[in-house]
């Protein structure tokens, strides 16, 4: 086999065998017979020509079998895990996984760092002090054995090859290739080794996805690829057209989460963390209809099972509880500046990105790897789409510490659009089984 | 500019600017700002996108001027070139070159080597004994304002970022791109200087363009970068799924242009050399019309003008006119096999790309860089498409240095289509003002 060769089947728009594609991936990552010039070619040829879900699937596997597979075997009872494509504000896995682990579910799960404009959960998790993302395997299996619930940062060598390749099509503009995304994510979540997995993939403004199309081909494509390995799936589409729920910044989600699983935050997020556990309990065979999981998953919130579930991850893994007892105790931010409106109206529109823009450069987020985040900054919503907004109004609390941050609270003006029409955002846009 | 936004300007369909191609073309050729895996990157992208007139005549400039360029202005009168894209059995510029120089054109022309199934003209002029492609370009301009005539080998300096950029592409499965042909042509011919340019585009199966569309497009595209750089040029279409001519192989092909040059060639290709000389003439202004360009380019032939023109280009270039005077003396194959008819009827169709493997297996071309030509071989064909043929009847003859060629011969029977059907094939389809 060649690497031109392949290159030119897929460039002619022909399908690749399992083989193929194996030599691609493999020759790539152990920098044999595949140079990272050849590698950059056959992206672009399959940005264009895309993969069928037979292609994408063998290039999952070929990632994913480049490093270590969990072998969650070791855990007793259905594994259950969930992803998020990454918008603003999206804290739901700190929410889903202490209901679904206070059903029984086992919520094993392995997250990322934030780049750019979107939080990562880990980032969230470590404004708790003392929390440990870095557990070991061994203490992970344990603890998801022990209280049905783990979260921690990736291991360096789950899907090594996807690394490779990512940072590859990072500078090649080949990041916007639904199947190469579709096979990034899922190696790493298939590396991960849980038997039931849902997929949140965000839409809008704030999202990869731009718009409704290419979001739901990605869907369906990562379900497909996650079928074809063996696994119980199911996606939803997600409004990010603003953010989720009220607020973004790493301790300010940490709180907006501890109130949510007290039954006191925002209604919207609220809901889809609701759904998201009914379907995992539901895939899991750990209730007997969608329906009854809504209402198991909302009674975990009121009679605060899952609250206590999620001290109880904090505390098995280091964390201090004392700041989910009581979030006052998280460092507060200098400053806290009210966005407010400049005429009366509804809210029409909001700019997500906008808005994770400027948590970015608040501190709250990283412009590149390495950069180090700063916890207590962030935005604080108080008008979202649909909102009624007087003239002086507060819109949006910008919580910073930086004295007057100008560009910052510019730029939070301006992701709101106010004007006379009544929009009301639907949350879930489609659900992909 | 970075490179990774050009690329995905160009992979989102955008029109590029100057300065981002100058960008790309020159980044990579000093291997700065562009790595070789972002410009296959590009190169891919471009492959689908394809690239405007502009664009295209960018990305010629910035290769052309990645090197020298030809200051043919030390040179008295008009400066013609030609250029084929390549075929099987191509010798046209050395009947074209001696026509035109004959009625005051300068023709100074830089040739290439053959690689694969096409041969080349420097490769074809070195079976004449002492004949050196090598040169000066002091050496050349003086030859040029002497006789009005020289062909020598393209020097090293002309265009190096095509050299490089080709060498990528012929990896990565992007040397079918229509703007990349066409700049990597053009960036070379503009180097070498000329005023008036005419472009021999081959179509068929013994060719590079497989269909009309694609030689038309190509065609247009070269055309239109000629023009934007202030050149003259012209373009023909022709024919090549049957060999050019009778002969294939490197003294053959000479002895062919030797018998062309005394009137004595085959038809098709006198014919078409005295096209492209007409064209020439016209187009650099030294006869008023392209049917005065006809005429008087036949009567060279007719008058012995041109073929004394040819003796004194070999004898200026160091080559033993011995030869040309008496084309007997070339060395000759050791074997002589007649591939034979099997059956009655007509030359439907032939596999010009057969022929020309069939001649390269031969030793008469290379299958890699640097491979050692056997200038004697190769195969004088007796009937070609249109031909009456009975069986037991010569086919074609095949020169050989090895005993019993069989999977040759076998190429060259299988070569022909014998049906009952009568084709009169034509040789120009289509020529581009």
């Amino acid at each position: 086999m060649r690497a031109v060769d392949i290159i030119e089947k897929k460039r002619n728009g022909y399908e690749l065998t399992k083989e193929e594609i194996e030599f691609m991936v493999n020759g790539f990552t152990k920098g044999t017979d595949v140079a990272d010039y050849q590698m950059s070619a056959f992206n672009m040829a399959v940005y264009f020509r895309g993969m069928t879900d037979k292609e994408a699937t063998y290039m999952t596997h070929a990632m994913l079998h480049s490093g270590d597979v969990l072998d969650l075997t070791k855990i007793k009872g259905v594994k259950v895990d969930k992803h998020s494509t990454g918008g603003v504000g999206d804290k739901t896995s700190l929410v889903v996984g202490p209901i679904v682990a206070a059903l029984g579910a086992k919520f094993a799960k392995m997250s990322g760092r934030g780049l750019g404009h979107t939080g990562g959960t880990l980032d969230k998790l470590e404004s708790i002090p003392g929390y440990n993302v870095g557990i070991s395997e061994e203490e992970f299996f344990k603890q998801v054995n022990e209280i049905g619930i783990a979260l921690m940062g990736q291991t360096q060598d789950l899907a090594p090859a996807d690394k490779k390749l990512y940072a590859l099509r990072d500078v090649t503009a080949t990041v916007e290739s639904i199947p190469l995304i579709a096979s990034s994510i899922m190696s790493k979540k298939l590396a991960a080794g849980a038997d039931v997995i849902s997929l949140d993939v965000k839409v809008g403004s704030g999202a990869f996805m731009k718009n409704l199309d290419d979001a739901e081909k990605l869907a369906r494509l990562m379900v497909s690829i996650g079928r074809l390995s063996g696994k119980i799936m199911s996606a939803e589409l997600t409004n990010m057209d603003e953010p989720l729920g009220l607020a973004v910044g790493n301790s300010l989600e940490v709180i907006e989460a501890i109130n949510t699983l007290k039954g006191k935050g925002p209604k919207d997020f609220e809901d889809l963390c609701v759904e998201v556990s009914a379907e995992l309990l539901f895939d899991g065979g750990l209730v007997k209809s969608l329906a009854e999981g809504l209402v198991k998953s909302r009674e975990q919130i009121n009679n605060g099972k899952a609250f206590d579930k999620f001290v109880e991850l904090i505390k098995a893994q280091g964390g201090d509880i004392s700041y989910i007892l009581n979030p006052d105790k998280f460092p507060k931010a200098k400053y806290v500046y009210e966005v407010k409106s400049e005429k009366d109206g509804y809210v029409c529109k909001m700019d997500a990105l906008a808005i994770g823009h400027a948590s970015m450069c608040l501190g709250g987020g990283r412009k590149q790897i390495g950069d180090i985040i700063d916890h207590a900054v962030g935005i604080v919503l108080n008008k979202k789409v649909g909102n009624k907004v007087l003239k002086g109004e507060t819109l949006a609390y910008v919580h910073s510490n930086t004295e007057n941050p100008l560009d910052v609270l510019k730029t939070v003006l301006d992701a709101y659009t106010i004007g006379n029409e009544v929009v009301s955002p639907k949350l879930v846009l489609k659900v992909i089984k």
